[in-house]
């Protein structure tokens, strides 16, 4: 299977089904539910039933026609296909409040992304730690990402230093970064990229508001 | 309109689109797009183009068949029906890293979310001021909400006081909790809640890296 041939909007949507499964795995109530159809993965995550039936096709035969798929293994199979089953080693760039709480954010750990270094360009941060994690150089960056094999950068910095943290770690071999800064940054091709706007979590709820 | 007869997936689903509208209408190259398919729609959200089509009609007829939806009127109705054309009144509880962050966030502000107060339950911290923002004792969350017409509260403190501080936060009339804090938090039916999942960020990132 060629990763390349498979759709963006499609990753998105299986981590979507994935945390379906999980919390259907995690409800008391729902734990005998042991085969689940495509149309009450619908009904749950609002995503049309045949295009889920699409999605999860991509990547080979999981469910029986008219029966369904089976909770526990295919969300196993969903976590591996995500890369979900493995640890990612992670380093986050910008010792600010954001930084902090990111440090101390215990979902991270619980999913497998292994804060292992931040950085920030303060001296008066730079050898200090913040729980277990040591605060390094900012110009250190691009060597901690080749020796300590660094898969995922977070950028947690000023809108305007934001481009150049991104250069850094994409010279030192970065495949993803996780970007706070509310700035749009510019990057080849091949790395993934993916901002967050916690706005966003606002928008759900202000409807029932008006 | 009856806004209970509109499900709470298809709410999800209008504010992907408006922000898809929203990019078009920022994106320079897409400037003269004066005019929308579903088709296009689904191509760039990845949601079926006839979902869509059947979400925006539980509002009204934007679009003209076989044509498409004229993107600045539509991107304004979204906008109006999602509430984000009004300002809100906005609580933190909890003055710790997350809550500074969540204080600096330049997004809020932007999307009329406007932060009126910060609570804490430590005396080093109460009376002193984040930013523009004073720092309240937690006791006095029910009164505020009441004086000052609070709409969403925003909870950042430790998981194992979460559900105390909810509690205030429905007997002081709040309507909306965006939750930071991973736990679980039992409230009315009436009250809209989202939960907060930072390591979700990560999952589209992980499958290219695998």
């Amino acid at each position: 299977m060629k990763k390349k041939n498979i759709p963006s909007v499609t990753i998105n949507r299986l981590s979507i089904y994935h945390r379906c499964l999980e919390k259907i795995s995690e409800t008391e109530k729902e734990k005998e539910l042991k085969v689940i159809s495509s149309f009450k993965i619908a009904e749950i995550t609002g995503i049309n039933s045949a295009q889920i039936r699409k999605d999860l096709a991509y990547f080979g035969e999981f469910g029986k026609r008219g029966i369904g798929y089976p909770v526990i293994d295919l969300g196993k199979e969903l976590k591996k296909i995500l890369g979900l089953d493995k640890k990612w080693s992670v380093i986050i760039v910008g010792a600010g409040n954001l930084g902090k709480a990111l440090i101390n954010y215990k979902g991270f750990k619980k999913k497998g992304f292994i804060i292992k270094g931040i950085f920030d360009n303060n001296p008066s941060k730079i050898g200090k730690r913040l729980g277990h994690i040591l605060i390094y150089n900012i110009k250190e960056i691009e060597k901690f990402i080749q020796t300590e094999n660094i898969s995922i950068g977070i950028i947690v910095v000023p809108a305007d230093s934001a481009q150049e943290v991104a250069d850094n770690m994409v010279a030192g071999g970065i495949k993803a970064i996780l970007n706070f800064a509310p700035v749009h940054i510019v990057l080849p091709p091949e790395i993934k990229m993916h901002n967050v706007d916690l706005s966003i979590e606002f928008e759900g709820l202000t409807y029932y508001l008006s």
